[in-house]
């Protein structure tokens, strides 16, 4: 257990994003303490998702900014008010915040906080107008503000809400629970909370980056008969089979669309399907390559170009469309027992973990995971 | 029970159809015996649907034809190979075929079965190729082939397929058992199968005729805390309160969209809405109304306009859409427990029974449905 909660702000390194596609910057920073209802962490290890990078890609994203939602640590300080952690804790922060208190909360199918969702409002990424940034910088002279995004992992600590932060247990190892921020969780929730995949069933996933490996390793866990795995990107291929992928698909091998492609292969449908890029094209396409009559569509990836999904309502007969935040885990209540089973030895993630680096190496990491070379990389604090 | 078979055509009365828009005919048809695995039903009573009126206003159908899709009857004699039904059986026409053998039948949610759909395939409404029709009538000294349209019920006798006809229970009234050819289970099975409705949720109707309001009736039997009725016809919400409705939306008292006074009446959403009007723009709508993270949109409507549903896939986070097609009951499986209820008097339909007429006032009985004035108005034969 740590000492005395240090009171007042902390020296530490972190990559702070200066602008749009530039290379993150190593800089000593300062990290406030927590205020009311919040908690300083010592991040031990992060992982990359590619949401850091499409943020990074937003031209019109605000910085500096602190980019970072997958990482573990143990609690440093506690603000005023908090009564469920103590220093020393082994902490995951979550960005699907949980009051616990609202009607969505108390909900067992709910995992959208009403105090936190939508728009991550109430998160340390949006702050109030008048609210000061936990984070700063010394540049010229001058205390710049940075800003914070979900949770602000690639720093060495980083404050966020009390509800932002779940507990896990002790024996987890850092570098392999910080892949529960998000990648995991999104994937296995999306196969087993949202479409609930049946034995013998059959499952397409499009996109075999991390998210679109959880959903079909879990897919394989639940008993499907037949996981397809579809990427432009054929070096995937023979890493997805570790994960539970029965065959592989390469659209661009194909002249028929990848619906057709799907139906030819199944006889008529397949049972599950994952959109895991974020792509409206694909959404369609993952629509129609289910069966009719009871296919479900998983629309797991975020398509950021503001295009409209778009279809004949009637090829909707009998099948149904849904798009689960985080798997549909509730952050503080749901994601430690998934870590506990990491520490049972029941659900292995070593796969996912195809890099590791330290945490000054990070614009590699996000060089490994841009060009698809990588499924996680996690960098280690100093 | 009814005597041997008869073998060979018999004659009847029948509702033809004879163009789009054109009032219905009563004439004398010859109704063919049935071929294998047919049976050949004497019809007793049979209500109206919205179906039977917008394919008769639809321009490019064919024509003469014989309406009907919910009717309750005898059979009258069976075609070579039915084991299922003897003369005399109490059944209903169902025009969700199940042949008990492909791998939807098998499949506990799915009602969709790959002999008879998708587009009604193999049913008696498309003829294959060089099969002649099971009507004819005389005309000017000339057999004139008439077609069908699902079971085509409007007739004193109708044709189906065995895998089309469901055995009752032989305490049901026929007049009572006709309304679960379609309407009734519709509407129930899309709140029970297919939304599951739970205790204390909040659920919007969108579209009070019969389906709407059976969706509704079902809501209240499964516990919904507020059934929200949306109709701009308000000469409909007296009677809506009897079917469960606790309160009713005119969309033309309001200046804000539906899904906006929706949103504002619950507080953030309705937990299930059911679209059950048929209009791409009330699906959005639909959509739009439930709570951001669990609300369920349930499509039991049919856009005849084939527009398209489009969204924003951002505005899906969280929730489903689903879109069943005779509220997910298997025709031959689960209808006749749906009638046993209605016989236990664990189910009354009376509410649903606006009007009654003899068969010959069958024009009458379209112009009340046309108008908004009844629910279901039941036609009983001679």
């Amino acid at each position: 257990m740590a000492g005395a909660p240090v009171v007042g702000p902390i020296k530490c390194k972190a990559a702070v994003a200066w602008g749009p596609n530039q290379e993150l910057v190593i800089e000593e920073i300062e990290v406030d303490a927590p205020q009311a209802d919040e908690v300083r962490v010592r991040i031990v290890a992060v992982s990359l998702c590619h949401t850091d990078l499409s943020f990074l890609a937003m031209a019109q994203a605000q910085f500096p900014r602190i980019l970072g939602h997958e990482g573990a640590g143990v609690v440093e300080s506690v603000g005023e008010g908090v009564k469920d952690f103590k220093v020393g804790d082994h902490v995951l922060p979550v960005y699907v915040g949980e009051c616990g208190e609202c009607s969505n909360c108390k909900r067992d199918h709910n995992n959208l906080c009403e105090k936190y969702w939508p728009c991550l409002k109430g998160t340390m990424m949006l702050h109030p107008v008048g609210q000061k940034s936990r984070f700063s910088v010394l540049k010229e002279g001058k205390v710049q503000p940075i800003l914070s995004f979900f949770t602000s992992t690639f720093s060495e600590y980083t404050v966020i809400k009390a509800d932002c932060c779940a507990k896990i247990h002790d024996d987890a190892p850092f570098e392999k629970a910080c892949l529960f921020g998000c990648g995991l969780p999104t994937g296995f929730g999306a196969a087993w909370n949202t479409a609930k995949v049946e034995k013998g069933s059959i499952v397409a996933v499009i996109g075999l980056g991390t998210i679109g490996l959880a959903a079909a390793d879990a897919a394989r866990i639940a008993g499907a008969s037949r996981v397809i795995g579809i990427d432009i990107n054929p070096k995937k291929f023979e890493l997805a089979k570790k994960f539970g992928v029965t065959e592989c698909i390469n659209p661009k091998d194909h002249q028929s669309p990848i619906q057709k492609v799907l139906q030819d292969l199944t006889s008529g449908g397949v049972d599950y399907c994952f959109e895991c890029v974020g792509n409206v094209d694909l959404m369609l396409a993952a629509l129609e390559s289910t069966r009719e009559g009871t296919g479900k569509t998983i629309i797991v990836g975020l398509d950021p170009s503001g295009r409209p999904l778009s279809f004949n309502p009637t090829h909707l007969f009998g099948r149904s469309i849904m798009s689960p935040v985080c798997g549909e885990y509730k952050g503080k209540s749901h994601i430690p027992g998934l870590i506990d089973k990491l520490v049972k030895q029941e659900l292995s993630v070593d796969e996912y973990i195809t890099d590791t680096l330290p945490f000054e190496e990070i614009n590699k990491a996000i060089a490994l995971l841009k060009n698809g070379d990588c499924l996680r990389c996690v960098l280690t604090m100093g």
